[in-house]
């Protein structure tokens, strides 16, 4: 298969993990004689800096050209602490994922059995959890009108949402269910927000097409809750942007360490994957990013473009390595091996 | 002293638990030689059913008239999963909330010694996290506009927030935090949203009347996770609505269970105890629910009133029963105690 891939290694540690997929993928590309072509681009802070956008035109010309995007991270601490800063890295991703029409993020979470004791919750409580969260990525409180008032003294986001959005992703949830154990919980606000009551309004209605799917709800407040007391209940969650963001990265302590989870963002033309961990910009340089969430990342764009082959090696060399405890020092405490490092093992995996 | 409480006991669990609250202040009232007087009062599910209104209005006199409210939970199933129910209890208790303009939610998080292996959290991970959760409680999205469109086919919900109502919890967290350890945490999505970004500027200028308090900030996904990786790096944090309502629900994990946390909501004028737990309809009448955060909330309307003595005495009681395992199913596993046999063990404490 040929293959366009655009990479945008963005700021902190984005690109030095970013390289390690790269190098996983055309070790891939070798052994299963594949043509994957491979584009880079700016994007984020890295992009402000040389041109004040933080998602240039021709970085997006190319991520609509491609096949698929390979995402690292974004995001600066000194745009952080600037709330006057017009521009910031955050926006290039955003727009990025509207523009690409990007509605779908996936995030898979799981535990290693080797990594069990690594988790800060117990292992009888993890062992065996196995979620994928299905979060709405382009509409909500992220893309509704925003502003300031003149005098600076107040605010608002706006969060709106349509049947149309909800329908589109709801149906992608359904189906992964439906290959999965069935069950899929809605995690909304209903007894508080209008836009809570449409997804679950829109999204009962849709249940009746998969019968063969259960269906259950959780307030958010109770889900942040129960993913910690019981994670093994879930199996597919769904849920809209803010919601999602904040459960996603919630749910990363399951599995002992943020830096194994990966995530895909599908549209119907377009696709992007990319780890759900930030820039980790106090990291940046020093050998340390665990290359494993992009590297999944990777896996999972292989599996968009139905290479289930590929894909499985990739996630199998991971396991090897998790298994040997050839791993970055957010996993191996002791006897650390360093990001590139990683990335050549896995990549000898596969070759 | 002599105080007016209004007892608002609302659903599900809540009239049992808030009648072993009663009891014990009655038992403070006894010993220390106060003069507490108590009017009960319809509200949420239960007020619908008999008055088709989730806050009558002589229940909302009654909480103006009164120094304190004492509330139990709130919510029914029933009206959950109907989109287009009219009225919901839950509207009660934000009008509530608003009527008394109790803006500060204040939601103390710690671990009992005896509970630590009951938390599905690592014991070395919780040992001595004690932190206090400061909500923003009348703004933000749970009080913006809201609407339906008229075809049903989208809804939106304002999230809107003034710098003065960020500046009157701003203060109090800070003098809470220049009480306790010293440092403040602002948890907000300041990458993102637009109030983010207001409250993060209002309250680093506010920080400036506070040198002695350390100030940091995290996003709001990122809080969620840190909350399970190490939370005893917490002491006071601050933040909007929203955000508070899932993270202290999901705090509430650290502890071993729901059933043991309390809150506070302050305003100018009036101030409101209530347990951060819901209504918990699944265990309506069978005498298991845990009266402690409600017990608790009562030992917070103590301490409004500056009757330290009195409050110090119900915590120590309710340390005592924990001590003793004298608990409900929730805690003590197999040789429980109901509702009121826990609640008749710390009148007996007490008086
Ligand atoms: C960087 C930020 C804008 C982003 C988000 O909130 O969506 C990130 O946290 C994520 O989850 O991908
Ligand atoms: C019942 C509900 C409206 C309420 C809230 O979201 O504020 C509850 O979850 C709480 O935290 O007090």
């Amino acid at each position: 298969m040929k293959l366009k891939i655009a990479v945008l290694p963005g700021d902190g540690i984005g690109p030095e993990i970013t390289q390690q997929s790269v190098k996983v993928l055309k070790a891939v590309a070798d052994r299963f004689d594949h043509e994957f072509q491979f584009d880079d681009a700016l994007v984020g802070a890295a992009a402000i800096d040389l041109l004040e956008n933080p998602l240039p035109e021709a970085t997006l010309d190319l991520c609509h050209k491609s096949d698929a995007v390979l995402f690292g991270a974004i995001g600066h601490p000194k745009y952080d602490n600037n709330p006057d800063a017009k521009v910031r890295p955050e926006q290039g991703l955003l727009k990025l994922r509207k523009e690409l029409g990007l509605f779908a993020n996936i995030r898979p979470v799981r535990t290693y059995e080797k990594l069990l004791d690594q988790s800060p919750l117990k292992r009888e409580r993890i062992t065996g959890a196995d979620m994928v969260i299905y979060r709405e990525l382009t509409g909500g409180i992220y893309f509704g009108e925003k502003s300031t008032a003149e005098d600076g003294k107040s605010a608002q986001d706006l969060c709106f949402y349509s049947e149309e959005e909800i329908d589109r992703i709801a149906h992608l949830a359904f189906k992964a269910a439906q290959q999965r154990r069935k069950k899929l919980t809605l995690v909304d606000k209903a007894n508080v927000l209008e836009t809570s009551r449409l997804w679950r309004k829109t999204v009962k209605t849709i249940a009746k097409e998969y019968p063969d799917v259960e269906l259950d709800f959780l307030f958010v407040d109770n889900a942040a809750m129960q993913m910690i007391l019981n994670p093994t209940q879930f199996d597919v969650i769904l849920t809209e942007n803010m919601f999602g963001d904040i459960l996603s990265d919630e749910a990363s302590v399951i599995g002992g360490s943020i830096g194994l989870l990966a995530s895909a963002s599908v549209g119907n033309k377009n696709a992007m994957f990319e780890p759900i961990h930030g820039s980790y910009p106090q990291a940046t340089g020093k050998g340390i990013a665990n290359p494993v969430a992009s590297v999944l990342s990777a896996a999972m764009l292989l599996d968009h473009f139905d290479l289930v082959e590929e894909a499985n090696a990739v996630r199998k060399a991971v396991e090897v390595s998790i298994q040997l405890n050839v791993c970055t020092q957010d996993i191996n405490k002791e006897n650390h091996y360093t990001t590139e490092k990683v990335g050549d093992f896995l990549e000898g995996l596969i070759a």
